[in-house]
């Protein structure tokens, strides 16, 4: 959190601190304490400053990002600050999924439904209707260990082979081990200016969905990642076309395929074709998740959005290092929040 | 939460709604769901409406309020649905203390502290400094129960007197059962608009202190108050003597009369004696919580600060029935999240 803090304000104290907006699933029931908002003004010894915690979900981080945008927008703040992060360590694994599990609603929780299983669920209807194979769904993690490798940031900074990953611990048939992002601890930061200057936010895009998986139109679609898409595209004034890098969220494998489809980037059912032909990695012409996304960054729930939020800044700097897009001018980030029902899209663009 | 609702948008189904901010405080200890924002635009039928929730604690409802108004503001959205509520009575009392008390600092919490604790140190600090009387303090519930009884919105609808009071039973002397705001059910709605109609939001202001209260620099008057009061004069271009009616967050009795002094309607050590004097009852000149307060009218947490702007919008509609304040022009609404930590104080008024 400090190293998030001190690089998102310039590495000096956080002076001229107009708000702050705070992103953050459940630090009451992850870390035993509430009133997030307040501890985090006052730990950062920036007394009197107003301050309040967004959540939702795992797109706390994104709508905290939005938050604090629609403040600057108003004129009523010049400078905000916003902050996400969770710590999910400190409860034991089983007690955080119970946690998690909060998120699916109600009636299908209470039949055994996990976020794992709902995904498994949406990969083995994706893998009926447009063939996709257990190898072509791996190559989502070997494509995402392989730029976390080289993310100095990311949770898990190593290579995995395809071998590996079809060869990892089952979790909920088809979906393995590898083919799920972890649950960790992380925080991100992001200081929004009146300014014209620097990196700019030039579309958002936020959308909810029915919470209950079994009355969506579709498995293997997102609606929610659509119109969120399609909001943030309209106010852009882009296409997906236009993008030049995206993170996109990869809490499983067959997330990252689905919404690459659903933002427009490949037509659906061949989300995973393009990843297999390379489009999506470092080199294509659609690199997805060059920070290694949720899978080798790492997923801290309410931290996500916003780490996506700081990748892209990075990328659009020309500031990734190892893992730099060539001519990255439009970025995209795609934040999902419940099972897919409460999804933000925002597109940042470098300054000409 | 469907009265609130039906009577924000004017009866009608929430058609034409661009963005949805809930106010709640812990939606996943109190009741077990999370992602709540969802389910609010699931529930209303408003499928792919924007929604987040804000948390500040008791102040959520203010603070949901405030992101909605700033997103109202920015020019993004025109049509703004804040929705604040909290559901408390589905656990058990003692659950429901050890959730809320998650607001107070780790360093007081350990060594035992309760939000009832720590008022009752308050509020024997202020009798011990101004030489308030426990008759003194018992009219806070007095008048509140009295404007309560008037109110068909409000929990208790009942008046007490001064004797039941005194006689109550002792929480954490010096208060009494008659001192301490319920643990209750309760929701609120807002409707905003870019339309130049109706009642206006002509201030807003919120400002944090530190979480433990032993750091504060006063244990009778509250810091984030004074802030959040004086920045929200300066937006409105008001004074404390140009308000006609205020909302004031009485958790606890003493709270009415510290915040009444530090919103500026009374001398330091003087709100005592301008209650004992009838001056913030119905008839006097700076009538203070006509709905019944915290006290009367109820504190569902995350639903008090928007349920503190219904009330004053009404009083500006000159539709508080019998509890109309007469000629109500300019009003405020003071809502407190954590033990006084994170503070915000909202102006409106009805359009001339």
């Amino acid at each position: 959190m400090h190293e998030a803090l001190m690089s998102a304000t310039g590495g000096g104290p956080p002076e001229g601190i107009d708000a702050v907006f705070v992103g953050c699933m459940n630090p009451d029931e992850f870390t035993g304490d509430g009133n997030l908002a307040t501890l985090v003004t006052d730990h950062l010894g920036i007394r009197s400053a107003p301050s309040m915690r967004i959540d939702n979900a795992p797109a706390s981080g994104s709508a905290a990002f939005e938050a604090g945008y629609l403040a600057v927008a108003s004129g009523r703040y010049d400078n905000v600050l916003v902050l996400a992060g969770e710590k999910m360590s400190g409860v034991p694994t089983a007690e955080a999924i119970r946690v998690l599990s909060k998120m699916i609603d109600r009636t299908e929780r209470d039949l055994g439904a996990t976020l794992t299983a709902l995904a498994a669920l949406v990969a083995r209807r994706y893998m009926h209707d447009y063939g996709l194979s257990r190898e072509d769904l791996a190559r989502v993690a070997v494509k995402n260990h392989a730029n976390g490798a080289k993310n100095p940031f990311a949770q898990f900074q190593k290579e995995v082979s395809l071998e590996k990953v079809l060869e990892s611990r089952m979790i909920s048939d088809p979906l393995r081990l590898y083919d799920c992002a972890s649950i960790c601890d992380g925080a991100a930061a992001a200081f929004l200016t009146s300014e014209q200057t620097g990196v700019q936010v030039t579309g958002l895009g936020h959308a909810t969905d029915y919470v209950p998986v079994q009355l969506r139109d579709s498995l293997t679609s997102l609606h929610a990642t659509k119109v969120a898409g399609e909001r943030a595209y309209a106010m852009a004034g882009r296409k997906p076309v236009d993008i030049d890098v995206a993170e996109i969220h990869d809490a499983f494998s067959i997330l990252e395929i689905i919404n690459s489809e659903d933002l427009g980037f490949f037509p659906p059912g061949e989300g995973g074709k393009a990843l297999a032909e390379g489009r999506t990695g470092m080199g294509g012409d659609m690199p997805i998740n060059p920070s290694g996304g949720l899978k080798a960054r790492g997923h801290p729930v309410g931290a996500t959005g916003l780490a996506q939020i700081c990748e892209i800044v990075w990328q659009l700097r020309g500031e990734a290092g190892d893992r730099q897009v060539a001519d990255a001018k439009v970025g995209l980030c795609h934040n999902i929040g419940g099972f897919g029902n409460n999804n933000v899209v925002t597109i940042l663009e470098g300054r000409a």
